[in-house]
């Protein structure tokens, strides 16, 4: 029984640990995708929301999303909090990635305020946690999500999705003429080192959502956990160098590892219920889709840097969908009933504060401000001072 | 009993992890040691081998080299299946980063899939798997190789000299005069960081290899692993260091780090049965071997941009004969008979291989596409597109 | 029995590979916060005192810290070495990144053989180790120093404030007139990966210090260890946010991490003894030092291009001092004594030390040497030999 609690522990502390390598990974990620002038405020936001995202959940959130610190015995509740804590940043981290460029710092912060203390515990509470709509008709603690692909990605991608329609494009991005400004990543091995990071991130991500590793029950489910995971990253990866590949002649990494993301993402709730051949297909279809819907919000003229609704959005979409096309024991009423009324919540919500946010303390740089750089603006502080830049 | 299975399966997950931070290990390695013309195709076939590798090995390789997904019961096979996948793509980083700066993608993702399907899983096969040379005269599963000193950088080693041998060198790196061009790494933090991301890996890499944890014999044997393991790196590094200060009166960094990582290889065949002083001497050795080897490389016109036939190819074989030097009950027959029956399937093999698909794919890159740069011919996508270049 | 020995055996591992992490974390903190002509060759420094601090460590110090290999009977013995092992670099690393951009690498060497083999073992063996001052009136083992915020935090500071004393500014830092020549960080991503490397590497530094997790009791106080280094680095990072961005309405990342790491410096001595709250004060605290002491210390003209000062002495004191504010059962005496018994170790010798080094071997590169670069004059290689330089 102590060995149990000690073995869980441990787990729930190297998993833990896996996902704080994601602060790192959505940071390069981020500052190797956007341009030289901006990546200083990216990173200040990247460890903004780390440090007020986890603080907001500690102070207020953690208690309010699960009913106490001790609503749990299996492992220490330091170690429970981590675990959980880890993840609070990450739906910042999707909606502030998918306005970069534009967005200015403070606003942001105050936004991750209400989404550490608030949004994301409310979500949080009503799906693995004290359930405040247990025994009502919005009751959706029946949706088979392991680690948040609602939970976390669409969360995420919904507040995303408000901001954007609220604050609009980037400067030049979409010419009056229809045209599509192309703005080139300035830094990819930053961006394939994030990519890495977040990808390992998600093995403590998932692998710890089973919660124990201590029965070789828990342990077996722990490992094809991981396995799937890892398998579904894989399969998004080649389909999203193939679809390129096929389209362009040409071998375009970032979609690679946005397929990559895509098909993490897809495979998220419920890596521990597939057979290891299924993740190829959620997997690859998770990458497809985020080669098939950059394309589509850039027509929709919804400005998005990293990619951030395609793979988390749409794939935090699908991969609850696709638990019950491949388990039979889930039932597809359960997962859309979830999706539905997390979107109903979270996408109002975010949409009417982040609307206050902008009105007040003006969350958009002006284009003047974007033509100078978010860097010059908010930080004072160049990214790399000493290279010549040639755009 | 269960608690032995719980916590092998959970060090074998801890150990999987490691090593998969190899993977951006070698991506930042290589992409810092090369040209920023050719840095996004370095990461793309990074990014490449890692998916096409392991989705070959899942699929076709794996229960080629182990008989069957069954073959063992200690720990979760999920877990073990991630283990010995983590290696796989390994082989083919060693390859590709020897013939980088003029190789194009495609072929070298076709070579990935024999390797990831058919080559790797022989080798495999005929050492910690089902054996079918077992009670042949080639049997060689007598040989002392913990972790793959032969079985993946010997392996890995062979199929790069194949491929330079049928490949050639850069453009302009060997002048007609017998100049040698000096072509400088282009990001030497990149460098650094890769080559410590592949230091942390290999203590999963060698300490995984122990197979178990769980007992005091095992964890001593794993705790010591991991020991000689480091020290072995260390040793090289100092070597590295001190041989090219006496000789150019500079600091080194790149000879530092390969002379980390040539001692990091030469430990690797049994640091589980070295006292924990022998592994200075094997290891100053591997990082002295990688010093004097990479310029005779350069001298048989053997153009390897990032040292891997020093690194893997020379010290696989050194480390592979150091078990029988430094282990009483290991015999140097077993050894060089591993050694040779390994050369004699991978490098007839990758040879053919890699003849065949370069007459049909053109796997190496003209002239006149590799002044222009591999990124701009291959992806479309400059690595750092705002810096101005002096070069 | 044998459950605990494999158990802390798997954990000290698990601890000391987050440590090592730390490794490319200073490196990159510190190659991303210099200027590009002197990168290399603070990377030089970072893989040199790696390799060199822990062989020193291990060939002469750990014995003499710890009196025999055989100390202790716990876990394994090469564990418990390779956990040892991981601190001795951070120690020099403290060191040689407050002298960056002016000191030539050599002579560091020689000083970080000293610390490895003599120095930092000294102060181990009086704190955690032999205690050769047991039953003397010098006898400081009773201070409460969980995790090393004097052993290895102010060890560093000492030594690094007698490099300083020794060798002066660098070439133009601090003008005639009175005015600081602000001197830009060269890299942020780099700045922004290695802080959270090092932060990551916290987990293990701190969490591993515990020295057991294998009982609930045990469980429980790693978890809550982890928990509140995580919570002041979070406190720290905020309160360098606010108290910058207050005074110059601009967010200076570089004063947000490093107001972290000097939160977590304060919290490293009594994170198991603290309720989960008080971290927040002590970090806050630890990162408002930071913000206070940088400019302090360059109006004392003592040049230290990455704040390591302020970081890790300021904090090592302050956080020593801290556990007898917040732990009733710990004596304000005990840790007043045992930082300044360790100051009075620590601060001559390296000044003794520093001063013949740097008589007999000119530790300090010349004014002309770092106009051009400690990179040329050292390694004769360019960090980023291709992008064209603007300063």
């Amino acid at each position: 029984m102590e060995m149990n609690y000690v073995i869980d522990t441990f787990f729930a502390i190297f998993a833990m640990t896996l996902i704080i390598f994601m602060v790192p990974g959505f940071a390069m990620l981020e500052a190797g995708l956007v341009r030289t002038k901006n990546v200083t405020s990216v990173l200040t936001v990247n460890v903004m929301i780390y440090a007020i995202a986890s603080m907001s959940f500690m102070l207020v959130g953690y208690e309010y999303a699960f009913g106490s610190w001790d609503h749990q015995t299996g492992i220490s509740k330091y170690a429970y909090f981590l675990f959980q804590m880890a993840f609070v940043g990450k739906v910042v981290n999707i909606m502030s990635g998918g306005v970069s460029e534009r967005s200015r710092i403070l606003p942001l912060a105050l936004f991750t305020v209400v989404v550490g203390a608030f949004l994301y515990p409310t979500i949080v509470n009503i799906t693995w946690g004290a359930n405040f709509l247990s025994g009502t008709a919005f009751d959706i603690s029946d949706m088979s999500d392991l680690a948040g692909c609602t939970v976390i990605h669409s969360t995420g991608g919904w507040a995303l999705l408000a901001a954007i329609l609220i604050m609009g494009s980037r400067r030049g991005r979409y010419r009056k003429n229809g045209a599509i400004q192309v703005i080139p990543a300035s830094n990819i091995p930053l961006v394939t080192l994030g990519a890495f990071l977040l990808w390992i991130g998600w093995f403590g991500f998932n692998g710890g959502s089973v919660g124990a590793i201590s029965s070789k029950e828990n342990a077996d489910a722990v490992a094809l956990t991981i396995m799937n995971t890892n398998t579904a990253g894989i399969a998004g990866a080649i389909i999203g160098w193939l679809m390129t590949y096929f389209r362009y002649k040409k071998f375009d990494i970032t979609m690679m590892l946005n397929g990559a993301l895509g098909g993490l993402v897809a495979v998220t709730a419920g890596p521990d219920q597939y057979d290891i051949y299924s993740p190829i297909l959620i997997g690859a279809i998770g990458g497809a889709l985020v080669v098939i819907f950059v394309p589509i919000f850039d027509k929709l003229k919804m400005d998005d840097p990293v990619g951030a609704l395609s793979v988390h959005l749409v794939n935090g979409i699908w991969g609850t969908l696709a638990v019950a096309i491949f388990v039979p024991e889930v039932h597809m009423m359960d997962q859309i009933k979830g999706i539905v009324v997390v979107a109903a919540i979270v996408f109002p919500l975010s949409y009417a504060i982040i609307y206050i946010i902008n009105k007040i303390f003006t969350l958009k740089a002006s284009d003047d401000e974007q033509l100078e750089g978010i860097d010059a603006i908010e930080c004072g502080i160049e990214s790399y001072p000493e290279f010549k830049r040639s755009i």
